[in-house]
């Protein structure tokens, strides 16, 4: 499936050691990681990730990788999942102590802080959050146990303002666009629209419509509308649901086209103006990116208002690369307060692997395994001083600059840096009187060049992004 | 000691459930974490590093948390510091498949990595490493068992250059410098020199020797020469030892006091030849910051040439914070090659907590608490639309910028940006015909400006680091 220059996660069963003292290394199964070249990508997008977050205000947040397990638990999460972590040699003193467990998520342990930190925090408080997460699930194709998620949320004392919900949309927006993974739609809806229009249609049961709806883009209207009447469903109701399920607007023309079902709820009327009020907010983002999906509900009970889900179009199979919600209880777990709000999540390991499995990573057929611009070649033992000076000189101006420092032919310097994607190749005088000269490695073109005076051109300019 | 905004990592016995069913969450004792206005200072801290690294043409690579248990001990390190993984609900395949245990360094990891994918690297392998690594260690003062390291490290194939000896020192004393944690001195030695004193002044058990110079500092030159006596030493090698010990000079006029004690040995005139040619080469740098220092050992058996330390001056007691060397074997018990190498890493989160404890970070009285440069005033809730606009105009133009949210009263948006240590205030116009303004915070000075060529001046400018 892959060509790319990375490291597969496959699992190996026999034991490592061999008859000479050998402890041969094997991957981890679930434990990706990456050859120079693939990381250079994924710290690329991980600093346009933060970038953009910080863009727009928010602060960074690390917690531990540790939390006491009866904080994991205690929000009722399915704790199947979770790793503890205990010392090799525990003694007594370690049973007395709290249990400690990797964190699952960033949600707990964003609630936990919030809690614990309240009064040295602003409100409202605009964090964003990238870190590895654990889970310990059985090793299957696509599925880690460790990766990287990158989470934005804003939490709000007793309310959050509902522009909040573009604001989170328009970022995300920002960062996949930039990260160019290929055409993307991120779509939205609003719970209290599916809630309202139950409630308008006389159904007790709601969760049996939410369920459904949710599951008709896997199992077909068909099996859809067998399932609703099946639950007791009329068939105007299950009608209803599913014209209903298929409404998809590029801006707020959803709302017209949900009063046409001529369902009438309070709450209704209320999710319509706040998705409404979203999309409108999103006006200014060009066509193609966002749109009013009323299919969207995500599984989670967790969500009471807007929720997002971000489809690779050309990939729709892959589930959402980026989703979340509106919640009214952060950290009601944790503290008593009332604490709403919103956030968004890019699942960025699931991703960028995805992209490095399918070859769609921009890696080229000469990979950079490094970050240096220009590599100073060592003319000869007597002129290693004024070559290190050059190298110091292009390096106080910017550039990220490597030193060869092996007395060794030029053909073979060259080739050093054809190996590892340096882009230049800087020549400093071999005898008195001539000049720099600087080989661009890619063309073959060399010219003579100031190190005081000289500059990074087109497509290297942005060699960390 | 500190009125420093942080928190700190306090142990709490009692349990934390409450009858309210709200679970009161505790700092988890050595697993720290920092309040937004700390963390920005952290993530300046690791920006500089990073930069500084890969200005050098280092790679970054990063390595799962996890490791089999059975990688960790190959090297036979201590292994009572281990914190093993398990899945909290583990069953029969669990205990059939390798334990997993967290790494409590990133030399043995590298070891791995660089074992496990030989075929796929160049070399010399240049590398940096800036990750978590955890230690269960029992909580004390001062020690975490989380921690941020910051390593560099060049891997060779049957030999690396003796030039990186000298780079790496000059990376590490370019990154403390931009750090600004105060005055320092970074200390090299060469352990071929006090093997070859041992050697030519015909002692036998160097180690007693080596572990007697370690200490020195701490329990005095009376004690290190009745110990030596003690430990079978004639007064003439006790005497020499101790000579050699307090040999400290700038550059390499080390080499003559060493002659000049009169012991002649072959690996003794390599480690003068070795820590010379380091010394001449870092005579670029400003006097004061680099020392040749004889007494400089390292305890690891691990290092064989060139040794490195680095103290606070005005806090030499809190212990080196960037210390490493260079090493014969880096991978030895995971692959049949020989990989020598030379490196130095920085106890990050160790120097880091020390500045914070002693309030030499530079947070000031209204610290900033996100990235923010501008927020921009909310005027109305007719002059959103505007207000948005100017929000974005400013940030394409690569500010970061918050809008209010909140229709509220001028009065409280400011307050808002004073409590978040945001610098700058932006009024887009509140009727038509009217400019833009913008207000420094610090000054209180308000102008007209126009958001399309506005730009942050002073020291707002490096916000960011």
């Amino acid at each position: 499936m892959s060509n790319s220059p990375a490291i597969s996660s496959v699992a190996c069963d026999a034991t490592s050691s061999t008859a000479s003292g050998v402890y041969k290394p094997r991957p981890v199964t679930g434990f990706p990681e990456w050859l120079p070249e693939v990381r250079m990508i994924e710290q690329k997008w991980m600093d346009i990730i933060r970038r953009v977050f910080e863009s727009y205000g928010f602060c960074s947040v690390e917690t531990p990788a540790v939390e006491e397990l009866g904080v994991l638990r205690a929000k009722g999460e399915v704790d199947k999942e979770i790793y503890v972590i205990e010392r090799l040699h525990k003694d007594d003193q370690d049973t007395k102590d709290a249990r400690l467990a990797l964190h699952f998520d960033q949600t707990v342990p964003l609630a936990r802080y919030v809690a614990q930190h309240f009064n040295d925090l602003d409100f409202p408080f605009k964090r964003y959050q990238m870190q590895k997460v654990w889970r310990g699930e059985r090793p299957q194709a696509g599925r880690f146990r460790e990766f990287y998620q990158c989470d934005i949320d804003v939490i709000g004392v007793e309310s959050v303002p509902m522009h909040f919900d573009s604001e989170l949309a328009a970022i995300m927006v920002d960062i996949l666009r930039e990260l160019d993974i290929g055409p993307f739609e991120m779509q939205i809806s609003n719970r209290k629209i599916l809630a309202g229009l139950c409630a308008g249609l006389g159904i007790a049961d709601a969760k049996i419509v939410t369920t459904a709806v949710d599951k008709i883009e896997k199992v077909g209207v068909d099996q859809t509308e067998k399932s609703l009447l099946a639950a007791g469903l009329s068939a105007h109701q299950t009608a209803t649901i599913l014209k209903f399920a298929k409404i998809r607007t590029p801006d707020d023309g959803f709302v017209q086209m949900v009063l046409d079902l001529g369902v009438k709820h309070e709450i209704l009327a209320q999710g319509l103006a706040e998705l409404g009020a979203v999309m409108n907010a999103l006006a200014h983002i060009e066509p193609g990116f966002v749109v009013a999906d009323l299919s969207i509900v995500r599984g989670l009970d967790y969500y009471t208002g807007t929720v997002y889900e971000t489809k690779l179009l050309q990939n729709p199979g892959f589930g959402s690369i980026c989703s979340g919600g509106r919640y009214e209880d952060l950290a009601g777990s944790y503290i008593n307060k009332h604490l709403p709000g919103v956030g968004l999540s890019i699942g960025l390991s699931r991703l960028f692997d995805f992209m490095r499995m399918n070859d769609l990573l921009p890696i080229g057929t000469t990979p950079r395994k490094c970050p240096t611009d220009v590599l100073v070649c060592l003319p000869s033992e007597d002129l290693r001083g004024p070559a290190a000076a050059t190298a110091r000189d292009l390096r106080a101006r910017g550039l990220n600059v490597e030193l060869y420092h092996n007395d060794q032919k030029i053909k073979k310097q060259l080739a050093y840096a054809e190996k590892k994607g340096i882009p230049y190749v800087w020549f400093p005088p071999f005898e008195s009187g001539q000049n720099h000269e600087v080989k661009n490695m890619r063309t073959g073109e060399q010219v003579a060049a100031d190190p005081l005076t000289w500059t990074l051109t087109g497509h290297y300019q942005t060699a960390q992004g």
